[in-house]
């Protein structure tokens, strides 16, 4: 029987190439698949339908917008995940999500080999490779423009000369991922970085120099997941996507990054992300609310962990797993609601209620009605204190 | 002799009373201490007299905003302190350089006892005698507010009564403290958590929704120290005080976050810290440049406690000294220049440029001039997957 | 109707005459509360007499032996929790569940307080009281040894004078506390922390110089607990007892520790626990063998906060919560045998086999049957050793 | 010019043959690189001649046990490093000294390339090049064994048709690499994990079972460094050595691990450490004695970061510098004195006197002195305990 690949197609210039240069390079069939994590532009069907034009045997597309959105964008919510503080982690939630389409296609096809469109100097053919070993251990993977010297001269080159029914014009000046979690823009001239971002960069924003009205917004959750919008039930996905629209139109969640990629190199990177940001945001502070301080310090840990392993590609990796248990478990009380202003670029929370807070009016008020008894600090301040004390009589004693 | 007391000293009602309610209270003699660390408002020489003659024997007054802005705050700078990532330790990085004047007064004048006006029920009463029994570990603390119970309705009618040189108007509707790192603000009708905050409770920032025209702004650093503004060289201090004019003209470094107190109780603040935020952002991005990837992943969980353990009161402590030797060693490349745009709210990097840049733009690029070998990432790739695509062939085999 | 107050009550000197003392200083009824957690000594029977010949008006006795063992040691072991790595938490995990207890009798009988009998400079009464506060948040705490000051001299003379049925023989040269997890000696000469422990401080374990011979022993593991020995089945107490003996016997176990106490002071500590101490070394092997390499590194971690945490008495915390789960989550497949040499005061593990290891022999070995892949190392170590290099190519163009 | 390379060169079969194998598959001239780091075994002088005899263009042999045991192992006790609480670190040390001289001797003769003998599944490989890499950026390395393909059956042929002056009997039954911090041992039978260790496995140390009389021996530190051994001044070198010969007699410092290697597979090891473990029991404890809790709790988590980087190969990191300079700030009070009995398998500590202690008699004792005061005890539990205590209210609340 001839073999098989599953080749993770996008619809563009490089995987419809890839779709014969594999099989000429490797005399195997392919198929196409194409998930939509809401990446928007053409529908599914137009893009089933030029894989198989382009000689694909066969081509499964999926519409994984739910999935992602539940499955993937809102753990990282939970975890606040903000690689290095500033990236939310947009292409990196989407990557498992797509191999584990990749995983059940193959399986349903019978290919041994997952084939995808990365370079060798990113973090995505990490995350692809590293998924597809772990879900199907028995699967080979290829990689057509790093490992075939698939290159974009030669993509045009070969689209003209097979006629594929793919535009061929001169590539892009930037390379960019997105989907419903964000957007992600780089190289060309970013890759100075002194550079400014022009306005051509950016499209999941408008600019937050001359915004529209304050739009004031109150998204309920529910064990750290938005259930409502202005009271409006809302499925994850449609949270992401109304928080896309509105933060979008005031410019939130422009970020502009050097960042560590795990290949050992720095990039820039350029990401829009205003409905994960501001949904952040909001998490973020309702968690302040509702989860008791120690448990939120190591949760810190926790979540800075996890956006590594994430962002290296270790989505289902043991870690990762023992890591989601210890936060589901946080997040059981990190109900209820946040009000925000989102404005000019800023998201910000102007107040919050739950019934599973754990501020209390009652000890925390210097009016009428205080139950904190202050007594107790004296003891407290001299226990709490007295290493550090013995320490320092010590080094008194000691002269330093 | 006469027992001997020194006073942390602001000025206000309630310290002005407690020099004489002290006296009354422990027959001791009272010492005032005033430290300008930036608080703005009256004059030193104003404050020492006011001292004088509400009943202290002494006043000790240093304008110790240099050392503060130096000593003090550059330290929470090169960690980013943020505790909670939201709060930049304004209260919590003033309250050691107090307490080091207000031992060395006390070595000075003889006195045997440390006085300050702070509650119960807050951090600063924790900073303050924790610092002090680690300073002076033979010195007492006393807290008139909270030990000796005076009320501000007690203030009030001891000024009348005595007197005293000082306004004795009804109190704020709210407590502040503030100094050139920041400003915070508490109580009142802040305390119901879902109340928006009104515009009265700010006075280090303009309202960001309606700001002048963007402000561009590039600031040089020198291991991880400012040390000059658009091309002109500054202080820590003066790098401080610009950033806070400017960056507060834009209505940045607004902070609105419910807080874990160590006392153990949670609280709602309002911060103000246009400066502190602006150059966190900026030596934050250049961390980002000039560090390498492990370095700065391990930094951030020594960031994180040293900030808690500043949060803690606990600057003098063996672990914060040690934790400040790995942080300066990760400084000493944190060299060079960001770009940022100042507007509305947001201190945005837009470039950066440096000596020790770890970016590589050829190892970055995409376009020719690419001196990164792709063919390493394969066998990359395969090690370092290894260990979970092991385990998930053994949770496959067992079908789990 | 009277107060009624629930004493953690030992059967000695201290609780029987603090069931007369509560009574006399508070005008309460004392309820005795007597928890088995295998301390040995006088039977349940005899105590919950003797407390009603001293005047309790009930007496509530719980053989909580298995509960103790399967809910309190066994999260340990799978922690593998040595505080400051010596410490196996022997008094630490007992306080919880006698807590539970007194809990528990407080709302049988309707008693508003609780007693205990620790001093004011121990972890224990931290253990007690934050979990009390915690299960029973309404229930006050008292401590007649600490707060009512009933020194041992006047608990002599109390039970002289009420005649009390209890030996009131002079103190023993140590305090000591001990239960099926192991033993803890302090005070006395071992105060000064040069001195050598004598033969009498010890118990639990025989003579580690003059040992038996070797005792070769196989332990079974499902999920991280002890479910047979040499083939025998066993429950998680049968497992702590059998190694108690056959560990103890060759002197295995002992610990001779300063250690940091949550109250800020350093003591020192003679501790017996051979039935943990080889249940832990043989646990640890097991782990080795079947969990993936990062999450191994990350439950060290974890393991160390967990034990920190017990060991200043946050058992009921959230946080503590949150960590088992994580810890749970790594155990599913700590399954398999460990084969250990018990001898002269070692338990040193020969062997370990497991259906769920992660050992693979083909990877592994260097004879026939290889089946690494060595080609992949190359670029490996070129992209792993990638930052670091850059780092460096930095600092040698820079000079540094 | 011809090329040059430096081969880290040890006199046994592989290395001596890999002299002439490299020239005749690279053209270039060798030179032999010897660096002695306690290994024992032949003289550098014969080490030397042996190489020239086998083709070295020249030979650099370096005696660098007192560089070794001050620059490399010393660290590694300052940081009580054992990599999966077990081994310590015996070859993970002894490579960046090699490396360092590889180097230098590269600068020396002007070589452009570095090789040494590793294969491609162990760790040494990348402690290896990351070394070099790091010290040389622009040195190239080479591996005969595993790029070459120099297996030792064709080194066996290959110097018996050469003649080479080296004996060509077969292999070892295991691996074996040694130095005076300890030994390993690895590969053969070893590699069934269920088979115990035969006898002759061990070199370093005598069978524990039977052991001479106990040993008491008394260490003093400076800095956390070894000084004295029963009063007599010894260089860090010479503590190992001594502790080596008197631990080693007692059959103390044997280890049977399996352990994650780097490349992400479990092997399982062997090692013989006694100096090593005798002093890290030593150090360990003098730390417990003269760091405060905070400070100790914290360099666990830096002991564990800098052992899993010298693990790892990242010796020469920006991270394990910074970690060094932690480290180093902690250890200036670790001095004094402590007693232990060796004997049998353990090195028990007995006693441990210092004038930098901060254990303090008189706050511990529980007998007359005591200086600690007890009423602080209920404030601390008070507030330690509220933030818990107000998360359990909240959970009771809800009926959770």
């Amino acid at each position: 029987m001839t073999d098989r690949v599953v080749l993770a197609y996008s619809g563009g210039l490089d995987t419809s190439v890839a779709i014969g240069w594999i099989g000429e390079a490797t005399g195997a069939e392919v198929i196409a698949v194409a998930v939509d994590v809401g990446q928007g532009g053409e529908d599914l069907e137009t893009v089933r339908q030029r894989a198989l034009d382009c000689g694909a045997v066969e081509a499964y597309v999926a519409d994984a917008r739910e999935e992602f959105a539940t499955e993937y964008c809102m753990p990282a919510l939970k975890t606040n995940a903000l690689y290095m503080d500033a990236y939310p982690l947009v292409s990196a939630v989407s990557r498992p999500v797509i191999v584990k389409h990749l995983v059940k296609a193959a399986k349903q096809f019978n290919a041994t080999t997952v084939a995808h469109g990365c370079t060798g100097k990113g973090n995505d053919q990490v995350r692809f490779e590293v998924g597809i070993q772990t879900l199907g251990p028995d699967l080979k993977c290829i990689a057509p423009v790093r490992d075939l010297a698939l290159t974009r001269e030669k993509a045009i080159t070969y689209a003209e000369n097979n006629d594929l029914p793919i535009v061929t014009t001169k590539s892009n000046p930037f390379s960019i991922d997105q989907n419903v979690w964000g957007r992600a823009v780089e190289t060309g001239f970013l890759e100075d970085i002194w550079n400014r971002p022009t306005k051509d960069v950016y499209d999941y924003t408008d600019d937050p120099t001359f915004p529209p009205a304050v739009d004031e917004v109150t998204i309920t959750f529910d064990q750290g997941v938005p259930v409502a919008i202005d009271g409006e039930s809302v499925t994850p996905l449609e949270a992401i996507e109304i928080m896309n629209r509105r933060a979008g139109a005031q410019g939130i969640g422009r970020i502009d990054v050097v960042e560590d990629r795990l290949v050992g190199i720095k990039s820039r990177e350029i990401y829009e992300a205003p409905g994960a940001m501001a949904l952040i945001a909001a998490h973020k502070e309702l968690e302040n609310v509702t989860i008791e301080r120690e448990q939120a310090r190591f949760k810190k840990t926790v979540d800075q962990r996890w956006t590594e392993l994430v962002y290296d590609g270790q989505w289902f990796s043991p870690l990762k797993k023992s890591l989601d248990v210890f936060v589901e478990d946080t997040q059981k009380m990190v109900n209820g609601e946040v009000r925000m202003d989102l404005h000019g670029g800023r998201a910000t929370v102007t107040g919050r209620r739950s019934n599973t807070s754990l501020y209390d009016f009652n000890l925390a008020t210097y009016d009428e009605g205080d139950s904190f008894d202050q007594s107790y600090a004296r003891g407290f301040i001299e226990l709490f204190g007295m290493s550090s004390k013995v320490a320092s009589s010590r080094d008194q004693r000691l002269g330093l």
